[in-house]
């Protein structure tokens, strides 16, 4: 199976899906991602799946949590103030051990903000917003072809660990229109679902129940709360051993280093070629996961003496993660949303603008 | 005005509000912060002050927003799925610029956990769980003393900056039982609240509206986006610089700094003195504000070689902000809420326990 | 298409929405009518027709209200508290004049009542508790087979007058087990859903609105909101005079005509019978519609100086549409959920009962 | 204490809570109601009572629950919508045995309809909009001073009762602006409330809870769901005995008799002077409770063959009870919102129209 189509990245979430096999859909409309839910709304009845409009974005992920108990291959998709309104589930999510897939295309914030491309939800991504300290694999495409796959994985990596993954992508990557190679990936074998709600039992008080191993109700199936945390802190550790992804473009040789993530990496990617079509020596490592992040790369650079551009659709984010990495070893530059813009503009990113700054660097 | 109670943690919160000049409070019960409510339940409608249980967490912290905005002192406390809830309001609040206290009494998570001692919010506290990348002053308390004195810091900070801050303590602290003085802190001179809303106005469109320059509603008083988010960076820079608290204790020739917060601190100076006594060299750093972070002596101390022993009641979130300050150049251990401690227990943090691990790295 | 059945009555009404063609059910779970979604879960999302579980009884009504305005034949089901939670929308489906049925399973009442059967529903059905005096026909069937065969009426009706029907039963018909034959009954033509909402389409401001004259929003089609209460005026006297539907037994030669709707008119049948076979002259009106109500028929009986004993499981509701028939000119009497049952009773009305009633009054 | 004030119908409302001694308001915005709320706004939290703007209708009247649960006063106020929204908890409150006001202002339906003059709100006032068949007692001002009188009545009867009362007006009368003598009633003794919920204590099974005897879980003070019934039934047929109210002016000669209640009850005593000028002799019967209704007065004077004209701003529904008295004995005429109205008009019914119709029927 493959087919070529041309859309834009937040179609290629619904396609994505569809490959992965993704059952059903719920969701509330909110710019700048309102094309997904169009997607599912239209793709999902006819081939027998569900696309449901909750009254929500709270109800959306309850009505997420409800299918993934029931072992569905389910999704969601927001946008910032969707997002904060889903922390809470988002922690039950993680709590019960249900894998679900979370779409978040950032706008710009905090409050109302705009519906305009940003990077302003790094950290309630990465970080996890809701409360408890679980952890969440973030997964950030940058192309309308890798939005498609990455969708692929998401779905995969859920099942996997048995937790929710997030998609965080852009409105830039999500409007963008570029050819998409329509292809089911094979990631290999899954665990079998034994753990879903699968009907109704008595319990030894003659009540009715649903017998669901996922609801994390101890002493199922650990013996105490500590000993369910040592088990989630080993799922942690093992997502963040084996699910590390990030793309290293001409970094061997690089005397500095651009790092960034979702559409301003495709703004980099240019910077960098402009800058080598100069003689200059640059690289670029972009993250695909931000979270587990790629430290050690970035360490093993720094302690090199490379230095970075963070270059950023925000007031400064994952620079933090990256000034982590390098202390004062080297140096951590950023470029965001705010630099050197004249006022009035839009803050959106451009290779000139980083390109003139790699020459201010070098 | 100076009298001496004997109060737990949870009251000493109602007992700072009070000497802060706090006039409104808003909450839902939620286990372990309840004794917070009460005491607000019952000394505040007394004072002719309001006390008010919403219909949820969420509609709390619109109460607190809509008061806010008229210029009240006000307040709201909870706990972790209490703060999840609050998580889209935290973000309208910070984007609004309006000063208001969120309480945060730690409970063990993700989901359902425990209503028990836990610190397992630090994440989506310091680097905020809402979207759109803003930030708050996050203030720990290691006392009941504290507890009291952090609250007044906590509105004073509120009003000098119009932002949001959230007191961040557990359950331990909230239940110990201590000698509280009370007594009315003077910080200085608050700026006017020349911004709040007063009443109605026509606008050109004859359309009455609140008069509210709170409400961030462009142009006013900035002329687009970027010339605010240009503001927001500049505040958030100034409470870095500015704001950044922490204790030191025996650090001047430790060859090992326990780090920890709230009441694990308590544990950590106990070990310490017990080290001490054996002619361990051993200190103690306390952040008391844990956004922002005391980055800066934890990375002199790496440069030195010196050991560090991070000690939370988590997985082990806090952490992860040390090791971007240590990095390679030292060690960075952890004592978290499974170290070695035997299923079913209760993974509460004692002071030899934290010897134990302190001879070990010794 | 012929079958025959052997279900209860709560199952009756979901085959006799599948008669009707009904494509769609939105509802929340309340005792005793859970049978009702229970079928409607089991037997719609096999045929590709939708089931949804919403979040309350208030998403059902309002998602059964989106769903009609694009010309769904659409339903809900509920009992006593989640029909007070639907009153709003109610009135809104008056307003927008969309067809759509609500089944309302009659539990006791007020507040949370009990679960058992009633007849305490009457007065909020037949008067609407909804805010506007707006109408709607209310049909009662008393048999499994009259469930299935009204359901499918209902859903003439609503299609018909533009406008809800509510099909008024109770929680012993709803679990009484008898045979059903399955038949798709014809009541002729209806007219062209020209009026639903079909896309989208640019207002003179150039902004997309949805198209659809069922909002109800002036002046379409209606010059003013005078011309459509007047419209409406036609459209509820039109209902009162073609609408009627009752059934008489044994009326003829009655001295005593017993009045009941659902489960008591069973009851009631079988204790005139014990009657007749006494010599005793006793004969049944029971309204199948509650509204319109039959007046008529009980007041030319009235006239005739003929008695009345309504029997009611309430405190007497739809006594009082009987009264006002009557009058000073005849008697009425009533049996109702109290009358003479000892401390304890459930309440239940059995025929021996009512036919002791009988030869007290004759 | 006598006061003199100028003041609207809707400001009488709130004059005649505080001479009843009221002590919690609690509402949502709605037209044309808004000025009661504002009142209370402004002149509750000054005397240390209690005004709170709830986050809806719902929440409001659940508020007003709580309250009344501990004893306070309290009182909500809305229009058609929010009442619709409230019904479940009217249901809640009658179960409960508490006492609390509830004002309507009646505006146009159903659905959105308009916020102008109504009287569409007859039949979910006083059969009840709620579940179960429970009863309330229906109070109808038709002047500013009648409305702060009555306002008084109400909160005499909820008490006297233990039973929510409704307090039904319109949008005319509450904003006519009128002298009102401020005055408190004495209506003399009240029982103990001896049944509020007062603090605290220990179940058998050793848990805490509330200590409530409003809650009317059984089988406290009734011993099972029936006797309880048994118990409202009594109360409703003493509410019903006791509580009728209604005034009659110029009927002991009259041919024909005006029957309306709230607004048209002023335009008719006009049309009536109108028609005794001219030597017609009408007459006019206000009910003042519109449950309990005036039924017995209506029936004498049927016998005696006088016609009756109501005139009721809406389709025409207390003009249903009028007939249920009348019956073929005389004749009932309606003059309602639509008729002989021309299109444009706003359906205001005035004394020139009214006197129109009188001259055609006489």
């Amino acid at each position: 199976m493959m087919e070529r189509l041309f859309v834009i990245g937040n179609e290629a979430i619904g396609w994505g899906a569809l490959m992965a096999d993704c059952d059903a859909f719920f969701g509330y409309p909110i710019t700048p991602q309102n094309e997904v839910a169009e997607w599912f709304s239209r793709e999902f009845p006819r081939r027998g799946k569900v696309f449901f409009q909750a009254t929500s974005e709270t109800s959306a992920i309850n009505l997420v949590y409800g299918a993934a108990a029931y072992g569905v291959r389910v999704m969601t998709s927001t946008s910032g103030p969707g997002w904060s309104l889903m922390q809470e589930t988002m922690s039950h999510l993680a709590n019960a051990e249900l894998p679900a897939v979370v779409v978040l295309v950032q706008r710009g914030g905090p409050g109302m903000g705009t519906t305009r491309h940003s990077q302003m939800d790094y950290f309630t991504a990465t970080r996890c917003g809701g409360h408890g300290g679980y952890k969440n694999i973030v997964l950030c495409p940058s192309s309308v072809q890798e939005t498609h796959d990455l969708m692929q994985l998401a779905f995969y990596l859920a099942d996997k660990y048995r937790n929710p993954v997030v998609v965080l992508t852009d409105a830039l990557i999500g409007m963008t229109l570029e050819t998409l190679e329509l292809e089911k990936i094979d990631f290999g074998p899954l665990p079998e679902k034994d753990w879903t709600a699968k009907g109704r039992a008595r319990n030894k008080d003659g009540q009715i129940h649903i017998v669901n191993s996922s609801q994390g109700l101890f002493p199922w199936p650990y013996p105490n709360y500590l000993a369910f945390l040592t088990h989630l802190d080993e799922k942690y550790k093992a997502m963040t051993d084996a699910e590390l992804r990030y793309e290293s473009y001409q970094v061997e040789d690089a005397e500095l280093i651009l790092v960034a993530y979702g559409y301003p990496s495709g703004v980099c990617r240019e910077a960098c070629d402009m800058a080598r079509s100069q003689g200059l020596r640059v690289g670029l490592v972009r993250p695909i996961t931000a979270w587990p992040f790629p430290y050690q790369v970035l360490r093993e650079k720094a302690r090199q003496g490379v230095k970075f551009l963070v270059v950023e659709d925000s007031l400064g984010l994952m620079v933090e993660d990256v000034q982590s990495c390098v202390m004062k070893q080297s140096e951590v530059h950023l470029l965001n949303m705010l630099a050197r813009h004249s006022p009035g503009e839009t803050g959106l990113l451009f290779p000139e603008r980083v390109f003139e700054e790699i020459r201010r660097l070098l």
